[in-house]
């Protein structure tokens, strides 16, 4: 990163800060009542910005358990259950959640919610992504974008923050924004993530990683693992060789939650670039780190215990993993259809056959999260995705999405009746709606697929929102590219604070919802006090020196600058040039910075800040002297730390990196420039002195 | 109607008995547990048969408002959203309702439920019509229909129960179904019926009137009031001049709603084929019935005052009132849409320029109810609808699909702020989900139009539904044809018993929901037991007699018999030929019979059994002497009544009207049989001697 695009970003963030002071106070209450229209899009990129109902009501639930249906929308429900279990029919999990024993059922609610994301409107555009393909911080929050992806609704309900397609977990900016594994674990809480896709998709990402964009799967980003794509599909500011926080797959790891199982395991295969574990594969770097792998193994996941400090990381397939029905294949308008309806058929290759549904996978996470000491004292929250439900309507796939809906009830079913809803929270909803709908007649537009129903009669379920109408010698479109819609969802919750679903709300209200119930920290500023008592020691090992920061609960990036006391020159710093460089905290851990420019005797300055928080631990130190055997410099710390700082409340250094908290421009101002300043220095400095 | 097939139907009807009587009782509980998979669409077909969540808790409002947005489904109300107020803005009516204040607020839910239909998955076939477009009761219910039409949704929420495409009010069989405003003016409550459609379209027409075709609006059915149309759209045995129940329009007088706003004023310009008013207009029958009528007069209909016994009649347009908005269009792709979106334009003739918005039209509904001394007493039901959200839906018409979405929501937020949700319960819900999608970018295979919104971007609008494809020079399709959807729909409510509205329903729900809440009459067993007062008088005047029959309450048709006492001759009788022949019910009222075969000293017996209760009242008498002056035989009756009796409960003759009680086959068998030789010998009398 050169000094020109440092200064522009810098000269950026700051025309965004003075835009944000010079608005009026929000308009919108946090007190239960309404929202009112005309918001702009700067007030709605702010965390907690697009609430519809702010937290109204304070039941707590020790546990909470989000399904999340990938792409199902009401009519995917319903295509699904038409065809499963006749239309009179029910789900026994997905229908179950939500539905009342009583009249005004504390314990079950139900309501509606939107789900626009902002930015360009385009499902591919990063806002702010220069021609050059790196993210300049940018003012310009973009537009509504009336349909999201997965990526910018997940970082809704996991953050809840507004955002753009593509991004994962960072607001219209770019800057990180705290999701709910981060806030749980913060709380002592276990934490567990299971989906049918690929552990790096969108959905799994949002609660393991901050990424611009939502294709950074690994070090060598969205390939097979073998080459190294100079597309990547991620910004170059994000990669570890280049002092970012880096790829979705070596997040995780940071992360590190206690149950992780999914697909994805072939970027597990990609090797890592920079810091400790440079060289190595992702899977190498896990298992040094103490987690207990597995890969596309059915009999080593089903045989997986809790263990200690040893976090289960079980990625099942290479990619996404098989759907639990073969495909059937949406085609143009044909009356033979009607004669010979579609009746889906088991996929073979589905790992259900083999131990690995999506109910064992739930099975398996309930397991070690009720083995977890932290689960057991503090409860867990558990997020459970169908993912393919999504991929299947993407690809016009009638009995794909059908059959991936009936794999995801029986693991909602297999948690009703397996978890106390005295206190565990069941939530299940969507996170966008697709593209099928149900017909009586076959559309002369659309594509479509008639399937013999469980009631025995015929259905239409029609495809017809795919963008390129290329179609094959059959008649039928090449390749899966059915789109997204736009329509409010559905969300349903059984359990403590389950009245909390109801009314319609917005896909941001879903993170306070769970948060709330968790009584995780939901306000910025409450966010920012998890970094309260953030510390930070130097220690020495044989002359190697390094900085280990703890109790950085409310920060996801860390920057840092070592300087020479006497001279006052920077001698080391993290980059700084984006909002998702620097050093990525490991959640409710340790997160450890090598000090390479240490020399014995020395006396330097080391800083640490919280990019979220803004919280900053700065002290001095002197190594010590050459030939000297105790490493112990302060009587009051333990051996091998020569020196320590605690966090300086109430001198936040209010950067990029904080939280969209309600800024104020006048009282800002100063602290911008100076801070203007010390990034173009910090910059200039990393690329010169390392 | 021959003797044949009144015979294949009585044995269909019977074959349709004893299969009902065959199998295990219902599975479905009424306790508030969930309904299992896998009911017959004979017990679907049922009275409450379809309910999933049977009537849970018992909080009463006095007067239930329900808005049906016609077609609105959640697809449609966000593209209304999106465009009128922006994706984070809300409408202050539609998404008020069901909004809570608090977590558990009483008085807020909501919810979706299914909307399928039965019959035989076309929206043009009636159940059981034969080939002369003749409806012989049909022991076939039919299969599944996955995508409902607003007349079976309509009968669903307005009855409980479920049935066929273009049924109204009558089961899969043909039976009627008692509905909403004939079981609240049994309870002595006001009604009201608005709509910005033609008052016999299917929404509207399911609180007026029993028919076996939705087409049905007036005594020449669905053309323009001056052709005598030989197709009518009508069951031939249905219209007045066979014998029959009568058209739409015709029944809609019978009803006698309070209040009744709408289109259509064109069908009540047909002429009258049958009965008292033979050779009148329909206008010229209502206002000898005493109705208020206006007839397309904006300035007459704002000046409507409530007025005693005279209900209000007013169709303020020919056919469906003029939508708020132009049209717009949807056509194929093509990126010079993208550069110039569409905004949405006030159409010059839409009667809300006049003062007859939908919120006009509203309000002085509730006005009127507000002054009609059983509204005060007892309370009132207030039906709103929305119609041409659907109609614009269908055209492919996003802008008018818009504009009449805030027509609707201008209605609600008026009557949010008019009514005392302390004891009014307000619902909102659509009888059906549509075509619209809310895409980012123009889809291949669908039309589409872009649209420019509040928030200053482009949101694509996509139809693809329609089963004709021929398009017109500008890439259009020819004519409206999109087609409704079968997802799961949304449904919200405030006021008492709100929370009723919440978990996943069935349409038929709906209607449980609001007659439990007004105290109505909801069971079988209840309705039937709303005739067990009846009474019939014979009054004499000059030498003409007639039958007043009173409290047929939990009917609406009878049939009467009247025989020589001493012969034991029948001299004249209704037609029982299918259910809607007879003798409709005046609602809540004293419904005429004349008795034209009576002779001066003759004894007679005489028998009006209700078709729906099955409750009978049956007596003899005598026919004042030739010369006599008094008139008055019996001493106890008062003047110009000669006889009188009352209903002998305990002695119903349960048959084809019954509607829909848990028949029992061993004990019905014999009861059936006979009920069979008496069907073929009253049709056989009807037709000899009438």
């Amino acid at each position: 990163m050169n000094k020109h695009k440092a200064l522009k970003g810098a000269v950026a963030a700051f025309a965004s800060v003075a835009a944000l002071g010079a608005m009026a106070a929000p308009a919108y209450a946090v007190d239960g009542t309404y929202s009112p229209n005309g918001k702009t899009v700067s007030e709605l990129a702010k965390h907690g910005g697009a609430q519809r109902i702010a937290s109204i009501g304070n039941e707590k639930a020790k546990n909470v358990i989000l399904f999340l249906g990938d792409g199902m929308g009401d009519s995917e429900i319903t295509v699904a259950r038409d065809y499963l279990k006749g239309a009179n029919g029910h789900f026994e999990g997905l229908d179950a959640v939500g539905q009342p024993g009583a009249l005004g059922d504390a314990k079950a609610g139900t309501g509606q919610y939107t789900t626009f994301s902002l930015g360009n409107g385009s499902k591919d555009s990063a806002v702010g992504k220069d021609n050059n393909g790196s993210l300049a911080v940018n003012a310009n929050p973009g537009k509504i974008t009336p349909v999201t992806d997965s990526s910018a609704s997940g970082s809704s309900w996991a953050t809840g923050t507004k955002t753009y397609n593509n991004a994962v977990d960072v607001d219209v900016y770019g800057n990180p924004q705290l999701n709910l594994f981060e806030l749980a674990k913060a709380a002592g809480k276990a934490t567990g993530n299971v989906t049918t896709a690929e552990i790096q998709d969108a959905t799994p990402a949002v609660l393991e990683s901050h990424s611009t964009e939502r294709g950074c799967y690994g070090p060598q980003g969205k390939t097979d693992g073998t080459s190294n794509d100079a597309l990547k599909r991620c910004l170059a500011n994000q990669l570890k060789e280049n002092g970012g926080i880096g790829s979705i797959s070596e997040q995780l790891l940071d992360t590190r939650a206690d149950v992780t199982i999914g697909g994805g395991s072939k970027y597990f295969r990609q090797t890592v670039q920079g810091g400790e574990y440079q060289g190595k594969t992702v899977w190498e770097q896990a298992r040094e780190m103490g987690f207990q792998t597995v890969e596309n193994d059915p009999a080593a996941m089903n045989a997986l215990q809790y263990k200690d400090n040893q976090p289960v990381l079980a990625l099942m397939s290479d990619g996404n993993m098989p759907t639990k029905f073969n495909p059937s294949k949406a085609t143009a308008k044909d009356p033979a259809k009607d004669a010979n309806p579609t009746v889906c058929t088991p996929n073979a290759d589905w790992l259900g056959n083999q131990g690995v549904s999506l109910k064992d996978m739930t099975k398996k996470a309930l397991d070690l999260l009720g083995a977890n000491p932290n689960g057991q004292k503090n409860g867990y929250f558990l997020q459970v995705e169908g993912a393919s439900i999504d991929k299947q309507d993407h690809a016009g796939n009638a009995c794909g999405q059908i059959g991936e809906t009936d794999d995801f009830d029986q693991a909602i079913t297999y948690a009703l009746k397996n978890v106390d809803l005295n206190n565990t929270l069941v939530i299940v909803t969507a996170d966008h709606a697709h593209t099928s709908q149900i017909l009586n007649a076959q559309p002369a537009y659309a594509l479509s697929t008639v399937l013999k129903t469980a009631d025995g009669i015929n259905m239409v379920v029609s495809y017809g929102t795919a963008q390129d109408d290329s179609r094959d010698e059959d008649g039928g479109y090449n390749g899966g590219d059915m789109e997204h819609t736009g329509t409010q969802l559905r969300i349903a919750a059984s359990g403590p604070g389950a009245q909390r679903v109801t009314g319609l709300t917005d896909q941001t209200d879903n993170f306070y919802t769970i948060a709330g119930a968790l009584g995780l920290a939901t306000s910025t500023e409450s966010q920012s006090a998890l970094s309260s008592n953030a510390e930070v020691k130097v220690n020495a090992n044989n002359g190697a020196y390094t900085a280990e920061a703890t109790g950085f609960n409310g920060d996801a990036v860390l920057s840092y600058e070592l300087k020479d006391k006497t001279s006052g020159k920077t001698l080391a710093t993290s980059d700084s040039s984006t909002p998702v460089s620097g050093v990525r905290v490991k959640t409710a851990q340790s997160t450890g910075i090598a000090l390479d420019s240490i020399t014995e005797g020395g006396e330097y300055t080391l800083t640490v800040t919280g990019r979220q928080s803004g919280k900053t631990v700065s002290f001095d130190f002197q190594a010590p002297a050459q030939g000297s055997s105790d490493t112990k410099a302060d009587n009051t710390e333990p051996s091998g730390t020569i020196a320590s700082g605690k966090a300086q409340n109430g001198a936040e250094q209010n950067m990029l990196g904080k939280t969209g908290a309600a800024l104020i421009a006048i009282a800002l101002a100063a602290a911008i420039m100076a801070a203007l300043a010390m990034l173009i220095k910090t910059a200039k400095a990393a690329k010169n002195e390392r």
